[in-house]
C-alpha cells in the first residue's frame, strides 16, 4: 500500500511479496514455489532475469532461493540434518548454475558479521564449524582426505569495519588474490521485514552479498565484479528493524480503519487521502529512538547457534562428504 | 490514553508517567526530582506510601530511585566512575532507610538472569566483577581486608528456571537460610516502555524484585516476606517488548489522527469512540508474532557489559572501599 | 618407590596403582576389572570396604568406578553416544547400590568448578546441557514430560569460593534443604597423576566429593554426612599438577640410574641410599615456581566441552529418556 | 650443559641465557640491561648483529627487547598503565630504528593465535581492544580523529591454519597487498622455558615472527621478506612445553647429583660421562605422553586478558593518543 515507504529487507522473497500485495506483475522476475509437505519446508525461487526486473526489485540479476522451515527454530537434530541435506543440494544447484564443478573446486567460505553481537554472529559461527581441507590437500594431496576429488575448503572471519579499520571487501579481495579460490561463499545475518521469518529462513543467492545487506551494513558488496571470482551469498534473517515493526503496525491500523466495523467512519475519511499523504503521516510518527534498534527473539543466542550449525553441516556434506563432530 | 491496555514496564518511573500523561494525581504516591546539570543525571524518587498508592501503581509500598544518564551508553571510564560514586550513595540511602548499618553488614548479592541471553546477562555480569569478602573475613578476620568494619560480601548467580528446574526464590531462600546475610541485593535486567531508557537508566528499589519483573519472568518475587531478610532490587532496562513498540506506534497514530491537519476528519470520528473500543482495536492489531520478541540496541552486548561494570563498581566502593581491577 | 612423597591424584584408580607398583596387597580394598574390547573401554571397580582400607587409600569407604576410553579424546559422536549409554548404566548401578529407585527419584545435579577457567569448567558445562524437569513436573505433573515415572531433575552451578565468598557446601546444603532432592550428583574436574588419563577417564564414586578433590580445592566435602542426602560424585581428570611431572621425571631418572647400562655405577651408589634420603633429594629439586601450574593439553577447551557433553547425555538418558539437541 | 638437547623457547633472552649458563661469549651478539628499580621492571636488549651471531642464537639479525615485570601478573590498573607507557616507548624505538616515522604511519596490527585456546588467545584479545582508525581517517580525513598526524591503524585476526585452511602468511600478505600499510605489528603468544616468565614478560622484536614461534606453530614466518613491509613482533610467553619441565627437572637432578652432599658418589660417576651420553639419557626418559601438553597457570584466562589489555593500551597510546574505554 505504502509502496513509497521503503522498509528494509534483505530477502528477495519479501521484496517480491511487497509487490504482490499490490497485485503487481513484475516483468523480468519469475517466481517458482515448491512445498515439501512432510518436512514443512517451502522453497521459493525468485529469478531476476532482466535489468528491468533488477531495477524494480532493487536486487541484481540472478537466482535467489529461499528455504522457509518453521521447525528450524526447534532444537531437533534429525530435522536439522534433513534441512542440511536439502540446503546442500540447493547450494550445489547454484554452484553448477555458475558452470563450476562441485567435484573439483577450491572454495573460500567468508563468515561475515561480528562475533560479539549475537544476531550478527551467524557468519563467524558457520566458519567455526566448517571442516577446512585446503591446507591438508595442499600438504598431503587429495587422498589424505579420503576423497576422490580435490575440493579445497578454506575459511575466513574478516570481522567488521569497526574492528578492523578495513572494508570487508579489501580483506576478502586480498585473500582471494593470494589464495586463488574458484568460488567464494559468503555467509551473513540478514534483516527481514517479518518476525515470523527470523531464524527459520535461509536465502541462497548466486549474486553474492550487496551493500546494505546484513545486520551490520556493508558499504561495498561482495560480488563477482568486486571480488574477482563468483560469490554465492547465504543469509539468514536474524533481526527486524524496530522501525519496521512500527511501520507494519501503522499499516495494519490504517488497513483496519479503512475496513473497520468499529470505526467505519474513519475509513471513509482515510480513503479520500492518497498514498503520499499517508506516507507522510507514517514517517512522522515513527520514533527516531527506534534508530539502531533491533527486534529479535529472546532466545536468539540459541537460535543463531543452531541455524549456523545447520548451514555449516550443509557445506561440510557438500565439500567434504563428512560432518563435523 | 489507552489506560486499560497494560503495556509492560518494570520501571516505577514509567508507571508513574503513564498516569501523568493523563493528568491524574495519585494519592499515596509522592514524586521527587533532582537534576545534576553538570553530569546530566536525573534522579527521580517515587515513594509509594500507602496501600492505595501501591494498588494504583501496581508496585508495593516502598522507595523507587531512578538514575537516568544519557551518557551511560558512552564508553567513558571517568564518567562511569562518577555514576558509580552517585549510585553507591543512593544504595547506601536505601540500606540506611531499612535501619541497617552499612558499616557492619553481611550482604548477599544475587545476580539474576541468564548469562547466555545477552540482554538478560546483567545480573550475572555484576556478580562476576564483584569483590567478595565473606570467605576472607570468615577465615582471617576483618583486618585481613584492611577494613575497620566487618562487611561480608557474598554473591550468587542462581540461573533461570529453565536451566535449574528450581524457582530462583527456592535457591536464594536456601542460601540465605544457610549463610544468614543481613541483606540481599538482587540485580536484574528489566523491560522498559521506552527505548530511550535502555542501558542508561538504573532503578533501585527497597522493595526487592517482583513477579513479572525482569527480562526473564520470575514467578515469585524476592522480597523481605519471601526471602526472610530485606531485599534491595537494582535493575537496568535492557529491552522493550516488541508489542510495546507496536502499541506505542498505534497510540501515536491515533493521537495524530485525532489532531491531524492532514486527516482531520478521522479525528472527528475517533473522538466519538470510547477507550474500550479503541483498546479492542489496538489489541486486535498487535501481531501475535511479536510475542517473545524484544527490541534491543544493536550494540547491546557492549552496553550491558559496561553498565554492569558501573553497578559492580558502585557495590565495591560501598562495601570494600576498593575497586576491582 | 618414593611412597612418602605424596603426589596429588583424585583418582582412586591411581591411588591403588601407587601401591601396586610396590606390590603391596591392601587389606579392605577390592579391585575388579572389565574390558570392552570392541569399544576399547576399560572399567575398574575399586571397592574400599573397611575403615582400614579407607585409611591406607586416603579415600572413604565406598565404590569407585573408573571408565578409561582412549578414544574419548576423539570427536566421534557415535562413539560418545556409546560411552554415554555405558556411563548411564554405571551411574544407575551406584544409585541402586544406595537403595534409591531410579524410576522415582528427585535428583539435584551440582556443576562444581569455575566456568571461567577452562580445565575447571567441566561441571558448569555438564549443567548447561542437562535436561531439567523438576519445574515442569511440579507445574504440570509427570505426564507433561511423557514419562511414566516422576523423575525430577534440577541443577545448580554454585561457582567457586573466590567468586561467591561462600563454601560450595553452604550453597548446596541450603538448596538441598529448600528443594529436598533424594540424591545429589556432583560433577567436578579432577587432577590426575598421569597425562594419559586426561579427558579420557571418568570416575564415578558413591562417596561424593572430598576435600582436596578437583582442579579447584574444595575445603569441605559434599557427602551424605555434610549435605544430608546421598551424593554421587562424577569426575574427569583435566589437569596434572606441574609438580607431578617433575616428580615423575625424577623417579624415572632415578629408576634409570639404578638399572642403567650407560651409567651403571650411579645405580650402585644410589642403591646404598634409603627412601628417606631419596625423598629429600626430590623435594629439594622440585621448583617452587611450579606451584599453581597445571599441565593440560593444548586443545583442552575442545576436549572439556566434548566430555562434558558425553556426561550430560548419560544423565539425560538416565533421567529423562531423551537427549538434549 | 646439555646444549644438544634443544628445549623450545621463543624468547631471545632465554636463548642467550642458555649460553651464558655455559659461560660462552657469543660473537655478534650484544646484551644490554636496564633496571627500573621503582617499578621492578627489567629491560634486556639482545642485539643480534651478525649472521654468525644469528646462527648461534637461532634467531635472525635484529633487536630483541624484553620487559620483565613480576607484578604484571597482579591486577593493578595503575601499574599496568605504567607498563603500557614504557612498552609504548620501546615499540616506538623499534619503529624508528626501522626508519619509519611514527607520526605519519599506516600500521596493520595482526592478532595471531586461536581465540578458542586460552593461552593462545593473546593476539585476538589485543586486536579486540585496539582503537582502529583507518576507516575513519580514510572517510573523514585525519582531523576527524582530532589528530594532527594521520596515523592509520587497522587490525586483523587471521585465525590459525586448522580453522582457515590457509597459512597465516597468505592471509596477511593478501591484506597487506590490498591495504598497503607501512608496517605490520604482529602479536603472538609464546612458549618460554621458565614458568617464572609466564604472563609477566613482553618481548618486542624488529625481526617479525618466525617459524616455530608461538603457542601454535607457524610454518612460515611473518618478516619483511615474506610480507613485503617491516614486521615488528610482540610476544608474551603464556605456556611452557611440558617436556621442558621434565627436562629442567632432570638437569637439576643431574646437577644436584654431581655436587650432592647426600649422594656424593653418584656425582663422581656422572662426571665421567660426556654430554652426549647424558643427553641420550634425558631424551629417553621424557615421557612421550607429554607431547602436546602445556604447563600454564591456573588463572591463565584472567592473566592473558590482563596482559593483552596492557599491550593494546600501549598501541592505542602510541597511535591514537587515547585509550580505549
Amino acid at each position: 500500500m505504502l509502496e513509497k515507504y521503503s522498509v528494509r529487507t534483505d530477502l528477495a522473497l519479501e521484496e517480491k511479496e511487497r509487490f504482490e500485495s499490490d497485485n503487481v506483475e513484475i516483468s523480468g522476475v519469475v517466481l517458482e514455489e515448491e512445498y515439501d509437505k512432510e518436512r514443512e519446508i517451502r522453497i521459493t525461487r525468485v529469478k531476476v532475469e532482466t535489468e528491468n526486473g533488477a531495477k524494480t526489485m532493487g536486487k541484481p540479476v540472478g537466482v535467489y532461493l529461499t528455504m522457509e522451515a518453521p521447525n528450524m527454530a526447534v532444537p531437533d537434530e534429525d530435522y536439522h540434518r534433513e534441512v542440511s541435506v536439502k540446503l546442500s543440494g540447493y547450494i550445489q544447484e547454484l554452484i553448477e548454475g555458475r558452470s563450476l564443478d562441485t567435484d573439483d573446486l577450491s572454495v573460500l567460505v567468508v563468515g561475515l558479521g561480528n562475533r560479539q553481537v549475537t544476531p550478527d554472529a551467524l557468519g563467524p559461527y558457520v566458519a567455526d564449524n566448517l571442516c577446512v581441507t585446503r591446507h591438508i590437500v595442499k600438504e598431503y594431496g587429495k587422498y589424505a582426505m579420503g576423497m576422490e576429488h580435490a575440493r579445497l575448503v578454506s575459511a575466513i572471519v574478516p570481522g567488521v569495519m569497526g574492528q578492523t579499520g578495513m572494508e570487508t571487501l579489501e580483506i576478502v579481495k586480498g585473500v582471494v588474490e593470494e589464495t586463488k579460490p574458484d568460488l567464494v561463499i559468503a555467509i551473513d545475518a540478514l534483516a527481514a521485514r517479518n518476525t515470523r521469518r527470523l531464524n527459520r529462513t535461509i536465502q541462497i543467492a548466486d549474486t553474492g552479498i550487496h551493500p546494505g545487506s546484513g545486520v551490520g551494513n556493508h558499504r561495498n558488496g561482495l560480488t563477482k565484479e568486486s571480488v574477482g571470482v563468483p560469490v554465492i551469498g547465504i543469509g539468514v534473517p536474524t533481526v527486524v528493524d524496530a522501525a519496521t515493526i512500527a511501520n507494519d503496525t501503522m499499516e495494519n491500523l490504517i488497513d483496519a480503519l479503512e475496513s473497520s466495523d468499529i470505526l467505519k467512519g474513519v475509513g471513509d475519511v482515510l480513503r479520500t487521502y492518497n498514498s503520499a499523504e499517508k506516507y507522510e503521516l507514517v514517517k512522522e510518527l515513527i520514533s527516531p529512538h527506534l534508530n539502531g534498534m533491533f527486534v529479535t527473539p529472546k532466545d536468539e543466542d540459541e537460535l543463531v547457534k543452531q541455524i549456523s550449525y545447520t548451514i555449516s553441516e550443509a557445506l561440510n556434506m557438500l565439500f567434504t562428504n563428512k560432518e563435523e563432530g
